[in-house]
């Protein structure tokens, strides 16, 4: 069995320290990935802490995985050995249901299999990327176009599909005005890809500091959420509001920017519910939806997409050794837009 | 000008007592309408109360509004003396933003002039349909089909409105799983109306007492929400919930009710806020909209499509002087299904 190298968390209480896992041999579907990029997502945080209390530990996080293919089981057909390719938020799912049918595994209704804190179908515990080697069905595994940097690449695998999925979904248009709320991983490329799709993106941030960032991401336009004036400057302005923010806010002054029959997208997830009045629902007929990453083929789509139009994140490398640090910088919002981890840190561990 | 006899709320704290008033003499482009019958509808209650703190004193409500044409103004076309006709919950708007150019006069930029508690363009406070008489331009006023009773018409004017327009605007198709939460005056006609549609209609409502009435209106299931197994048996279960309870409730828990997809929408409104968790929406792509009656175009399909499907309130009829009892019954959920005002009591009264 393949040995991974990696970082764990051995409870919520604990910062991640090293630790050493086996993979499983690749079976005639599989591929066992060599990781080289690895992306650090908020999800990431909430698990390795419990936070939304479906925590298995040890746990090693970490679903924005890039690297090259190692070694394919006999019956692999889409993928060689030396491929870049990535891993997202699953690594496998029912194949049977309706949402699996139509190729949306991530509303898979017995459930899907989380790249991490989750367990295969045969019940073994899955562990992510924060490691050097990871093994996939290759169904669940995604080829990263070659003009991407793979490094830049790895956050589309998690945020990059959650902004893109919802845009498309919801069916963002050229012309449409967006407002992005929140300028994190998740909203840098929220605006990035809303932009490149032709909307007139407005960023909204509780931070005046991210303004001239925000400009240089592609928005037309950037205000203030702290200032209460902002509300009613933009009130009734948008097609769609795109909600990144993964922590408690008021849902209700937002949903007061949509125009008649607009529509405000939760894509960050706030642990807690909040207050939300039907008014602003009823007055205007807007919509509350939200939006769950994408499917493996939406995935497919999405990096070819943004290999198209020349769409990477914005990242910070660093070595694992800096992960706990990460987290607490990302906490703050210090991290311009995504912090990968690159593992050679790790196969370069004694 | 033609006085009109009523009742109205002196003061948010008082009951409805006899009051007169002025109805203008018709302009070029007006009816004068003999009021003949007038539903009591929950917003009513919210008004004469006060409890939106949008209270405009002395206030007649009533919107729901059915009765003949007394006189019709030089321009007049669409009318003529003594047809049958209807107004609900508007009387005038800007006619010239998009939504009143589009049809949707209920979303109106400016805004819409409400037939009660509201100001009409030029400034006069507005007066509902408690009353003998009422005079409104002809372009918001709608005709009621000869097949339709007038007296169970009178509903229609606005829970019809109400509940046809969602089920139109959101695609609620034939063969489509329907949950139709509470079964008050708005709920029974939302379960006509969508079974009428050839959905599959599931009332859920708080009283047991009330699964008769919901599968004789045309339900094919009922389940009482205060048992909590209810959630978990219906569990993904519908494409759409359509909420009109006007009090606070559990919106996570309906959420939890519709399959991947699914909407849930707001046509009760409560007056408070409650918590809401962005987890249903975000892990299975829901989306929960409002919908607000209905523009005036919409308000004539409907009531030509209850015309032809032989849909119409079941009420009991009262007369005006049994207003404020009326009112404490709604509150307790005492009518099958809506209470309407016989105006010929207030024409007898001296």
């Amino acid at each position: 069995m393949p040995i991974a190298r990696a970082y764990a968390a051995q409870s919520a209480r604990v910062p991640l320290t090293p630790f050493s896992m086996e993979r499983r041999e690749p079976r005639a579907h599989d591929v066992l990935i060599d990781i080289l990029y690895c992306g650090v997502c908020h999800t990431d945080l909430h698990h390795a802490r419990d936070e939304w209390g479906v925590g298995v530990f040890p746990l090693v996080p970490g679903h924005e995985i890039v690297g090259r293919v190692a070694k394919a089981g006999g019956a692999v057909t889409r993928f060689k050995v030396g491929d870049a390719v990535g891993v997202g938020c699953l690594v496998d799912s029912c194949r049977d249901c309706a949402p699996c049918r139509q190729g949306e595994e991530q509303f898979c209704i017995p459930g899907a299999v989380g790249t991490y804190g989750s367990r295969e179908r045969d019940g073994a515990p899955t562990q992510g990327g924060y490691s050097t080697h990871i093994t996939v069905d290759e169904n669940y595994v995604v080829r990263i176009p070659e003009s991407l940097p793979l490094d830049r690449a790895a956050p589309l695998l998690c945020a990059g599909i959650t902004a893109y999925s919802p845009l498309r979904h919801y069916g963002v248009k050229a012309g449409d005005k967006v407002a992005v709320v929140g300028l994190g991983g998740l909203g840098h490329l929220t605006v990035k890809l809303a932009k490149t799709m032709g909307a007139e993106v407005t960023v909204l941030s509780t931070s005046p500091s991210k303004r001239d960032d925000a400009l240089a991401l592609g928005a037309a336009h950037f205000a203030v959420t702290s200032d209460t004036d902002t509300f009613t400057k933009l009130a009734e302005r948008f097609d769609f509001v795109l909600d990144t923010v993964p922590a408690a806010h008021d849902y209700n002054a937002y949903l007061g920017l949509l125009k008649v029959d607009g529509t405000m997208i939760l894509i960050g997830v706030p642990t807690h519910p909040t207050p939300l009045s039907a008014f602003p629902l009823v007055m205007r007929r807007r919509k509350l939806g939200g939006s769950l990453i994408g499917g493996i083929r939406e995935t497919q789509e999405m990096l070819d997409f943004c290999a198209k139009h020349d769409v990477a994140s914005d990242i910070e490398l660093i070595p694992i050794q800096k992960i706990n640090e990460a987290y607490e910088r990302m906490l703050k919002g210090e991290v311009r837009y995504r912090f990968v981890i690159d593992t050679a840190s790790l196969r370069a561990e004694r």
